[in-house]
């Protein structure tokens, strides 16, 4: 919530960036950004995976129309392990992070308000510990539709090329 | 490594924060920028600890000055999970942190490559990923110095401000 598409490129793409290497299926965004979400497209396209970037030009209709619990990040929450022992079962869960500006109403809509951290932090450090909580880091070669694959390696650089896409019919 | 003062104001201030709030003695970075150190040293003024940010003009000198494990963040990596198990009990311990153009040598000079994940991803989030497998999330109410503290709140926000502050003689 809260992007600022002239001003936070980057930033952004690091919460779209972590909420897809964590296992994330979608980012929805208030306000929407096509750019970013065609950036972000791309690096599926390479990388493989099903992530998506929607725009969200109402936040209230994706939170209110949300089947699951809401956990929204902010450094005034419970603490996040708590939070994340209480909704790890759930099939899905919906993550807001926003900037230090969010709606006051955020906090009353969301089920639990979770803190990784009760310090100034960074959205996209607190977002990563969520979801290595709820999801953990995928292995390498989990990602279907891949053209390009790291192989993991102690020193340097190690990238497979796929001519067909891995997964792919 | 790689802080480009100009342009990423708020990705490196991201960075520190997150070292910051997940224990973290210091970051050193480089190159310089000492507006950016005296806004991290604000928020340690106000929200307790030690942390520093030190501007370190060559980065190889850190590197090899330092008596302890060297961890470089990057894709390409090792599983963050088994360099953090093998690196966990060491005293010290430095997490390198850089942008896509780091130079090839520190792959060779640094202990240890990690990957938090082997895709496209967020600096901001790998050092937030290893930081807490060596330290964890430091509880609130540990912070040295503060003069305000978040009580965690399941609803909205709330601040305890102390007069003189916590820890101080």
């Amino acid at each position: 919530m809260g992007h600022r598409a002239g001003r936070d490129p980057r930033l952004t793409t690091h919460v779209a960036l972590t909420a897809r290497a964590l296992g994330a299926a979608r980012l929805y965004l208030h306000p929407p950004d096509p750019e970013l979400a065609e950036r972000i497209a791309a690096v599926g396209r390479r990388w493989g995976g099903r992530f998506e970037v929607v725009g969200a030009p109402e936040w209230k209709k994706v939170v209110r129309g949300f089947d699951g619990p809401i956990v929204h990040l902010t450094m005034y929450g419970e603490p996040i392990d708590e939070v994340a022992r209480a909704v790890r079962r759930s099939p899905r869960v919906l993550v807001v992070v926003g900037g230090a500006k969010v709606p006051a109403e955020l906090y009353r809509l969301s089920t639990r308000n979770a803190a990784a951290g009760h310090q100034p932090h960074s959205e996209v450090a607190a977002l990563a510990l969520l979801l290595d909580r709820l999801v953990g880091i995928p292995p390498a070669g989990r990602w279907p539709g891949a053209r390009q694959e790291i192989v993991p390696s102690a020193r340097g650089k190690s990238v497979r090329t796929h001519e067909r896409p891995t997964g792919a019919p």
